[in-house]
C-alpha cells in the first residue's frame, strides 16, 4: 500500500524517508514545480548540492538515471523513473520574498524558500542557509551563449518523477507558489503536488 | 597606490574590502583558477550565490558586466575588467578533501573547500555551510545536451579579471590546489594568484 499525500499549491512539506524507499512526486495538473531539498537525517549540514551533482553525473540536467549527491559527495538519491521529457532544473534558484518584491509581487507573498524553512520548522528542524534547490518539472533551456529561458514546464497532466532513497533523509518538497512568471505553466496558476512513499522491496 | 598581495599556490586568502574597491585577480601564469567567495562583512549568512546570480543575470557564464548578487539579491561585485575571453564557471563545486579521494589523491590533498574555511578561521570567522564558488578562469563548456567538459583555461600570462565591490565584503580567494585533472592547465600544477585592491577614486 503507497502513502499519498499532498502538497499543497504554494506550500511546502517535509518527509522523512529511509534509504531504499522510493518517492514519487506528481504533478497532477502536468505544469507545478517541485523545488526539491534533501538533508542527511543525522546532519542537516550534509544536503542534497546542486554543485556537486553536477560535477558527479559532468551534466547541468537531471534525468533518468542522475545520481543526486550530496555537499559531502555522497549518494542520497537516483533519479528511477521519469515520465515527462527529462532535463529537470538544477541552475535557479528557489524562489524568495526579495524575488517576488522584484517583481512587484505583495510583501506576503510565499515563496520556496520560505516554504523549505517553514516545512523543517513544522518538524521541529533549522538549517542557517539555503541550499540551492532541484527544480522538478522545471523547463530552463541554456542556449550555446549561456543564457537561460524560463519557460512552462513540458510535462502533462499526471506526469511524475520516481527518486530512490539511497541513503536515511529529510525531504523537503515545495509546489513553488510562482504565479507572475509562466515558470508553473502559462495559467500562472500553482497546484497541488502528489507525493507516494513507499518501500523499496514492496511495489 | 595599489595593494598587491599574493595567494600562494593552492592556498587561500580572506580579503576586507569596501564598497567601491576595485579588486584585480590576475594570473601571472595564465592557467590558474581562482575560487571565489564573497560575504556581507557585517553578516555571513549573507553570500555571493551562483544560483541567483545565475538568475539575475539569466545567463550561466560570469562575463564583463555580470552582476554578481547575494542570496538576498543584493548586488555584491560587479565584472568591470575582463582581459580573458571570458564565460568565467558557475557550475561546478569548489574541490573538496572527498573529490581528492574520489580521484586516488592523498587523504591530505589541500581542497578549495577546505582553503575557504582555512582563510576564514585566519581572521577568526567561521561558516557552517560552503556556498557554491565562482570559479574564474575555469573552462568548462556546455554542449547542447548539458554535459560539461572541464578544459584547461582559456586565458594567458597575466591575465586578469577586475571586480568592484557594491558593499563592504569578505572576498576569499582560493588558488585551485587541483593537480589530477587539467583544469588549471595541461601542466598540473597550481600557480600563484596576484591581487590587487584599490579605492574606488584612484586608479
Amino acid at each position: 500500500m503507497k502513502n499519498l499525500s499532498v502538497v499543497k499549491a504554494s506550500h511546502g512539506r517535509a518527509f522523512a524517508v529511509r534509504a531504499g524507499d522510493h518517492i514519487r512526486i506528481a504533478t497532477p495538473a502536468g505544469t507545478q514545480v517541485s523545488d526539491t531539498w534533501a538533508f542527511a537525517a543525522n546532519d542537516l549540514h550534509e544536503h542534497l548540492s546542486m554543485d556537486h551533482t553536477r560535477s558527479v553525473n559532468s551534466n547541468i540536467f537531471v534525468d533518468l538515471g542522475t545520481r543526486l549527491v550530496s555537499n559531502h559527495r555522497r549518494l542520497m538519491m537516483t533519479v528511477v523513473e521519469d515520465t515527462t521529457p527529462g532535463h529537470h532544473d538544477t541552475l535557479l534558484c528557489p524562489c524568495s520574498s526579495e524575488i517576488y518584491r522584484e517583481l512587484g509581487g505583495p510583501a506576503d507573498h510565499r515563496s520556496c524558500t520560505g516554504n523549505l524553512h517553514d516545512a523543517l520548522d513544522e518538524i521541529g528542524l533549522k538549517v542557517s542557509f539555503t541550499p540551492a534547490s532541484l527544480n522538478l518539472f522545471m523547463n530552463v533551456p541554456v542556449a550555446s551563449d549561456g543564457s537561460v529561458d524560463r519557460l512552462p514546464p513540458r510535462s502533462v497532466a499526471g506526469d511524475s518523477v520516481v527518486l530512490r532513497a539511497e541513503m536515511d533523509l529529510t525531504l523537503v518538497i515545495s509546489a513553488c507558489p510562482q504565479d507572475i512568471t509562466p515558470i508553473n505553466g502559462d495559467a500562472r496558476t500553482p497546484t497541488d503536488l502528489h507525493i507516494e512513499i513507499w518501500p523499496g522491496d514492496a511495489s
